[in-house]
């Protein structure tokens, strides 16, 4: 049964024509349906019907919100896509990149990294409406990880200030992207060691965790 | 207008029942449909009609080959994307990479990487045969650069032999994927450079082009 944005509640009257009143619930079911209908039938076999039953609301309320389905799923993505990931300070870089890489790791299992992502990147070759707004979300995103993590490295010394943020940030989350959401090779904790010196090597770093 | 498989040449006769005869420029046409299908609907949208008459053949061309249309992806996508890159081999380290990270800039462009195979790992965690079959055409085909250029380098002595493959792979691929794949951020040919050098520093070798 669709939940209606419509009914009375005691005490209250109805909202005045034209003003449509958008509950905060039904747009948090609408957004939790759109995610996993995503990550089930993928971007090109997506439905605004499906979406509002899996919600359990009328296809009204979801053309209240978004004119349309491609509106919808850059809005929602984008916004669950630019969530900060929690960043760390532990006063060096090379354990700032070791708990950063932990942070990754595991919000590369999560569906949106998986599955939906890469199945919006697909389609946005064919949709560039889709592609800007969500490169510009990743790209932002990225940025922010830099300028936070490696800006910190080099009032601390322990980064030429020459060191380039764009390379940096592609050696840090590039590999592995690549192990975990492409090949998807299973790796071991010390793997993430492994690649947090390799990172602080390449950027000109040193690996020790207790920079003098 | 259909191609048949079935069209009498002079002096050939009928194939023997049950014995159909599978031309090649039928299965190459069918290939080359089913690659431009894909890149332009996806493999959610993707009917064995339209690659039928893309290709300019009947249905029952496609299905005399593949039982399915995830056979038929499979089978299709796996052969083009276990393609061998041509791989440097310079005689150092340093620039072996950086030739092979223009031939990777390069095939990132074509819409298998930046459409299909993006795609298809979104349905891939849908499709668990999709997954083994693509994934493991992708693990031994960088398995395969791995061993032939880092090889080379341990056996001239620029890298230490207990190097990673695994790790050191994922450093090759992974920032040149994310960047020129994921978020696909412009970048000039110097970018490469500066890649090549992080990535040899990283593995524990030296930039230098001229090793002794």
């Amino acid at each position: 049964m669709a939940i209606t944005e419509n009914r009375r509640t005691p005490g209250s009257g109805r909202a005045p024509a034209g003003a449509a009143v958008l509950r905060d619930e039904v747009t948090s079911a609408i957004r939790d349906a759109l995610m996993k209908e995503l990550a089930d039938v993928g971007y090109g076999r997506l439905s605004i019907e499906a979406v509002a039953r899996r919600a359990g609301v009328g296809k009204t309320a979801i053309y209240r919100r978004w004119p349309s389905k491609v509106d919808m799923v850059i809005e929602i993505v984008s916004a669950v896509a630019g969530r900060r990931l929690p960043l760390p300070d532990t006063g060096n870089l090379r354990d700032d990149l070791r708990m950063l890489l932990s942070a990754l790791a595991l919000a590369l299992h999560h569906p949106l990294a998986s599955q939906i992502i890469p199945d919006l990147l697909a389609e946005a070759a064919r949709n560039p409406q889709i592609a800007e707004t969500l490169l510009d979300t990743l790209r932002t995103h990225q940025r922010d990880i830099a300028a936070r993590i490696l800006g910190r490295a080099v009032d601390r010394g322990e980064l030429p200030a020459a060191a380039d943020p764009g390379l940096a940030i592609d050696l840090i989350i590039g590999p592995l992207y690549w192990r975990a959401a492409i090949v998807r090779t299973p790796f071991a904790p010390a793997y993430l060691d492994s690649l947090a010196d390799a990172v602080v090597v390449s950027l000109g770093g040193r690996t020790t965790t207790n920079p003098s």
